[in-house]
């Protein structure tokens, strides 16, 4: 038995590919996923079923209402979803999908389960390339975390050293995809999309979609999403 | 109109005190509270009944389920208070009424609401003395947390300084008392045990109870809480 990690899974491609990084590195994972009144709540679904095809030690998924409450974001607001950026203007400033506090949230969550689930590794699949405008998927702010996270929970002031693992931190879109092709990662169980149809079909043209659909383009690979358009 | 801060406020008689000195101090203070199913659910509606003693811009209530979901601690799990203990007892480890990752996550949520309400400013009610056993009361947590912080959200990135206070972090419950006192804190509404009876009458004899006691005592004030035992 390997040792155990906490990753966090929101069902899209990155965290997906993290996931099955975590398991072929020896962790044993315990994973967690956030019902936050996305507006892309499918991608929850599409947890359950990566988590399922890995046969995970434990699946939480934890009701986190407040990023709905307290507002401020397109992915849980009444603001429109931008569409067919360039990667430039997605990156050149900080984005509307942008939810505040959301990485920390997320963060301090997994932290309250690895001390719990005796876990002192923790996965995180944000990457600071295609994200370059989000704050907290910055290298900086991960270090961050992690020493405030060495202060905050029992085991790691009583000497265990806490990690928190950003893999694909500064990794291509590409080479993210390379990476799962090789771990034979179930992209067609993933969803990306933030702004899907009724019956979960992503979109095509959000930020999400454009650089899904440009990875998978890049590295030769059929993305096996069904998209409404494909302008 | 002064500056805004976000305080969060469990009901208690230290977070009452804190919200008083951030208002004392020119703050605008918008108020957090947390439904974790914490034993002590009494302490909310002293929280509620505090905020609308004092006016505030905002009081905000966040459910968050998680803490029971994950188990691990005697205020939200099955697990006994420890009555009657002294104060050498309390502080000389980790002890059962911890929740893991507790603060990092009540202050991640403060930090979403800073963003969104634009305040630069926490505060939090911690203390390192009486609770000398918990890891996230201790000043160099709050440090990590801060430092954190600053990376974390838009205004930190953007140049603005995220301040965490911890105006009670070295202070005896005594001192607590005396400020109050002198910025006139509604104690009568305030709510310490962590066990009390199904009408919210305090116990007496836990931990949080016997510091509460103990304060009041030896700063020469009449305690206004109801006690069922006065051992």
């Amino acid at each position: 038995m390997g040792k155990r990690a906490v990753i966090l899974l929101s069902g899209g491609l990155d965290s997906a590919t993290c996931l099955a990084m975590a398991i072929d590195q020896g962790f044993e994972p315990v994973v967690v996923s956030y019902n936050y009144d996305q507006r892309h709540r499918v991608e929850l679904e599409a947890a359950m079923a990566i988590a399922q095809h890995y046969n995970v030690v434990e699946h939480l998924i934890f009701d986190v209402g407040m990023f709905r409450q307290i507002g401020g974001s397109a992915l849980t607001d009444n603001i429109d979803v931008p569409k067919s950026r360039t990667l430039e203007q997605m990156t050149s400033q900080i984005p509307v999908t942008y939810v505040p506090a959301r990485n920390t949230v997320f963060l301090s969550y997994a932290l309250g389960v690895a001390e719990v689930y005796e876990a002192s590794d923790l996965f995180i699949g944000v990457n600071a390339l295609d994200y370059a405008g989000y704050p907290d998927c910055r290298p900086e702010y991960i270090h961050a975390f992690e020493a405030m996270a060495n202060l905050a929970i029992k085991p790691g002031v009583e000497g265990q050293h806490i990690r928190v693992h950003a893999p694909l931190i500064d990794k291509t879109k590409a080479e993210i995809i390379a990476i799962g092709r090789e771990l034979r990662v179930p992209y067609q169980l993933t969803h990306s999309c933030y702004a899907p149809s009724s019956d979960g079909v992503a979109c095509g043209t959000c930020d999400a979609c454009i650089l899904r659909r440009d990875g998978f383009e890049e590295v030769g690979m059929a993305d096996p999403t069904r998209y409404v358009s494909v302008a």
